[in-house]
């Protein structure tokens, strides 16, 4: 039984204190929240939790094994080495850091204290995208051709930070566990319609080695709300709608047969398959509940969670790179291999 | 009532031959064709029309007023200098030519000539881009922000060129024919997937003044068929699907006001408007029926179409442009501003 | 301020238990279910809220002026009764009762303690139900002909009643709401896949006068949820779509003009009329929340609810009706006009 | 190689021409309509066709082996039976005639005369009823509950018909091929909101043996064009929409599952089975190219067609049963078992 402390209770925190209040292994026993509605509010629904303004209280109670950390992420860094330096296991909400150099110090203080570090890259804990995961890891799609994602809507404009750090770091999460193998440079385009405002509309491509290519569209700004990403492989394709209230996931039998010994370009011959369509049961449940026990597993046994520091690191530096390419109206940015990268 | 000479009757040839045939004030005295099976096709189908395997025979005709060209793009311009310099007035297949030097000949050649040359953008004649174009100049959106434009399904893989010749070209036209202002940069990647072959998935953006900023996904590999464009304005925003059989233009009410005094950053409101949404009723005439009757009466009137050489043009060097910069992953190409352009 | 009690806590009870919570000018001061874990639930998350066992010390204790009731429909007469002769205001749960007879008596009992009792019709306080009793109301449909309704999905099979009593329900409400008069007579047909069990598939006709006709499609085995009515007018059209998300409501100016004098059949002279969409920006108020309020107001100033007990009654004999039509294989069930009916 | 007779060039005809000009094995040697106009487009399109406006000529030209026939319903009878009685076989348009008796005769005369009288049941040569035929006879989908059609749209009243012989044609068309058993009873009901037209919506219920169950809702009067089939079986459901330009077909491997044994009501316990989504690939040949071809087969081999004049006596029957307890409000009509039924 994992003794776990909640700082920040804005529009995610709750989540994780339910989660963690209804998790076999963790036990909820201190939330914090400079915000004292907020406060009243958790404590009144969870009688037997400690409630405080002051995250020192959290960090100096020996109790607490594990802190949860859903803040602005300009705070994450200090709260996250704050926790870890007392000694305490860390799950700490996407991004993990506002820039990649506050990741990695995150990652060394970690090591170094032996403690669980872990983001809350929630989509890596979906049914959906572990089938995705399953489907590219078992070669059923064939070699995989591109990942083109859209996720738009109209919605609240962040005050501190561009569209990027906010919705594309969904994108980028899920890719750092699907793909094969990370991207080599990245080359981003968008705009701000707020006279004084972060891009509220952005567009990144990424390139991979293999001709394996990635494009993330996110919009503040956007009529309809859509989530959908195409999944394109040698061998079958993906539709992944996640406003699908079933069949999030529908995989196609369809793809190209090139001729590959053609005399001349005139000779060169695509053909066209087109087969099923097949869409998975997925499992029902809530992804931050897979997460959350995912997260004490790790604890209890000192192992090293999914969606690591080193995986919210490559994607904070892959947020870095995108920004400063949009910045220069979509200038290449090569990305150096992280340590630990697959390919 | 002008007589029309078709030249090429592969994928879209026929239907130019059906809707000049049952054009007012036009008559196909002549169609020309290599495939002999084709010419027959047509022959049979139309019994008065003279059927050619050698185009010289419809130039050199002094019966014949009017071409419509409907050949690979590599033949365009030597064809359409050909009719041109023959006296002809031309309609010709999207894209206009191979290159913009040569976009630029057949302009200078139908001037001398005091031809009408027109270029088939046959979506700018279609009832949901003539509602769009009205929405716009009217100003119901407010000032536009963006235009994000999908076109990707699985299908024809052309030998002879990339996906943004063969799919983009009718964006770019779209956007010519609707946007404000013309596009002052362009930044594109993309990747084939066939060795040997062009690339068959493309991400292009554009840069306006004033924050306006224009993408297109094109893919010749993707699962399912999209054809949806997103228009964002500072009062109102469209949806276009042009899959939907009925209700192709959906208009929302909907957008964000933002405080423009704000004492700083973190006092940056932005407030959210949310209004009903108008689908409307769109004319379902064919567009290429439209085009034809307007090419028909800017011969007659010898006056210059919608979609003139200078369009053609345009667009003609975008699309080079955006292959320069898609060559060199993204890197920003400056669009001179052309001669003619409304900003 | 009114102090309520709830009375059962199942799948609805906890809803009614929050929005009576939170509702101005109410109170909820103890709760009933036979069952232990859910009364413990309620208690935790509403630490100040008596919680009991027996519904007897809900009606004997003085400081309750309302009662709220969702259990199961075999035990809403019994609770609602003993509610009233306690002096109680009484929201109770749809269906109201297990057969019209009860419902008659609930509404003497209740007009001879002059307590409101209301019926917890909750669709009659959706948005979109709203807009289209306004439509109809406001004569903009022109002449209502025909009501469809299409209400099916996989699921919960009752033990104890047919599909008819669970779900055809909620249509017969938004009928009774919005409808400008009431059915004459009714056919049904159903059938029961289930060895022993209640038909799990129905269809009901109802026949009004003027030609208008209503039919409810409902099914618990469906592969697919569908919630989708049409409505068709002599000016526009409906469609209310209960899934989407938004734009759940689209009126279609399109319908038909009839040449009145025709000489004969032959001449009958049928035109179409298509012309835009609408779909109206509905407020997102949480029905319940709309009808506790409701319920409130009319407690406090002695006015009788939208969904009253002769709402309830009216909705109860249909289904009796429709039931006894359908054991006999769509046997015509006159209906006796009730009294207070519109029409 | 059979020589083919078209008579009526309406709505219909010219895709009967089209198809039998380009199916191998037959030749169409002569066209009939009243209309100048359509005979004179039809042998401009065809000029060894030809042309008449006389159905006698069709009749007595010996070098006439078979005439397909598209008019008026009303007109089905006299001309088909004109033509098996020259010695023709015969393809007649659906409904087969105006009435059982008529289909009846014209059975009797095919049979004396030994021709072949096939049904233009176009839906059943879809390869989508074609797939759902074969889940059905294989056993995929269990014991099968029951079949659900919409088929809804603005548009052509009738002046001679009501709305079922119109449209449920095509449903009771596509049922008679694929349920495994025919129905015993009808219930019908309806209205016509045109002064002195005929009914024009209209909803059917079929009672089959074993509980199953077919319904069938028609509407010449709604704002959207709906054609969705769903098919329930006891292992597996279907869902058809005919509007899908792919996936027409789905089936969900979705049912419930029964305690066979409960000791009373109470402990009945259905218990739900979710499972994948499955959409085949379904051929993409035009249904009258298969139809067409199907019928020179069986003139040539002198074989019954799948759709003979048997299963179009069939619908015709219920056409009338349904029209009939229609008039009377739902009134149920037996069916007798006609002759070579399959159950």
């Amino acid at each position: 039984m994992i003794n776990v402390g909640i700082i920040g209770l804005g529009y995610w925190g709750p989540n994780l204190l339910r989660n963690f209040a209804d998790a076999a292994g963790a036990r909820v026993t201190v939330v914090c929240d400079r915000d004292a509605a907020r406060l009243a509010a958790a404590a009144a629904r969870y009688p037997g939790v400690a409630a405080t303004r002051d995250a020192r209280e959290v960090f100096d109670d020996p109790g607490v094994d594990a802190v949860a950390i859903a803040t602005p992420v300009s705070t994450h860094f200090e709260l996250a080495m704050r926790a870890l330096a007392a000694g305490k296991h860390v799950l700490v909400e996407k991004p993990m850091a506002a820039s990649s150099a506050e990741a990695q110090r995150l990652i060394e203080e970690a090591a170094r204290r032996r403690r669980v570090l872990m983001v809350d890259h929630t989509f890596v804990y979906t049914g959906a995208v572990r089938k995705i995961a399953s489907l590219v890891s078992s070669g059923e799609l064939g070699d995989i051709y591109y990942y083109d994602s859209v996720r738009v809507n109209l919605g609240l404009f962040q005050h501190d930070v561009n569209v990027i750090w906010d919705l594309a770091v969904h994108d980028l999460s899920v890719m750092d566990y699907v793909l094969p193998s990370r991207p080599r440079a990245v080359s981003a385009t968008g705009v701000s319609h707020v006279a004084g405002g972060h891009e509220n509309i952005a567009y990144l491509t990424l390139f991979f080695d293999n001709n394996l290519i990635a494009h993330i569209h996110v919009n503040w700004l956007a009529p309809v709300k859509i989530r959908r990403t195409l999944i394109g492989g040698s061998q079958r394709m993906i539709v992944y709608d996640d406003l699908e209230p079933s069949e999030k996931i529908k995989i196609y039998d369809k793809g190209i047969t090139v001729n590959s010994q053609p005399d001349s370009v005139y000779q060169l011959l695509v053909g066209y398959r087109a087969g099923d369509m097949w869409a998975p049961q997925l499992p029902a449940t809530e992804a931050l509940k897979t997460e959350v026990a995912h997260f004490v597993e790790c604890v209890e046994r000192g192992t090293a969670p999914l969606t690591d520091g080193a995986s919210g690191l490559r994607v904070v530096r892959l947020v870095e790179a995108a920004s400063e390419s949009m910045a220069a109206r979509g200038r290449l940015i090569e990305l150096d291999a992280p340590a630990g990268a697959r390919s």
